[in-house]
């Protein structure tokens, strides 16, 4: 399995509208793209001090698959126009496991 | 269920060896910590520039699993002996999923 995980932070500005529609768009994106094996998202719990605000964890079978998905426009469409918008910092990793 | 992500870089001067110690000790968890569900660690593959080093993602039946992996005392060892004496920085995110 190849897993890509993503963690966010918004800029202060960010209205609660714009922070959940950006679970709402991507948690369509497994209909749209087939690549995608396993996909969770969403708002840091605050069960701790100092985390980054939302994460993206997405499974793949190979890494083709993730650049599949990476790169797909519907994907990029959300980063465009829901994430970038409201983005402060972005932290990632992609790992076989 | 509840998932547990942290993404760290490392020192600079960090070792081979002590970055694979890393993901070794890490992996023995699951055999101490019967609360772990799934837990998945490993090196960046390298395909994105800009990311982060290591990936840690914990799964849990409930918020209270998680903090028993938190601050077990085998997984404090593990932050203690092998992550912080290489540590440059540390995202994190807890969500229900």
């Amino acid at each position: 399995m190849f897993r890509h995980v993503v963690l966010f932070t918004w800029a202060e500005e960010a209205t609660d509208e714009q922070r959940d529609a950006v679970a709402t768009e991507l948690r369509a994106l497994p209909g749209i793209i087939p690549e995608i094996r396993a996909y969770a998202v969403g708002p840091d719990a605050k069960v701790n001090p100092g985390n980054h605000e939302f994460a993206v964890v997405a499974d793949f079978d190979g890494v083709e698959d993730y650049l599949t998905y990476r790169d797909h426009p519907a994907h990029q469409a959300v980063i465009t126009r829901f994430i970038k918008p409201i983005l402060a910092s972005r932290a990632a990793v992609q790992f076989a496991c």
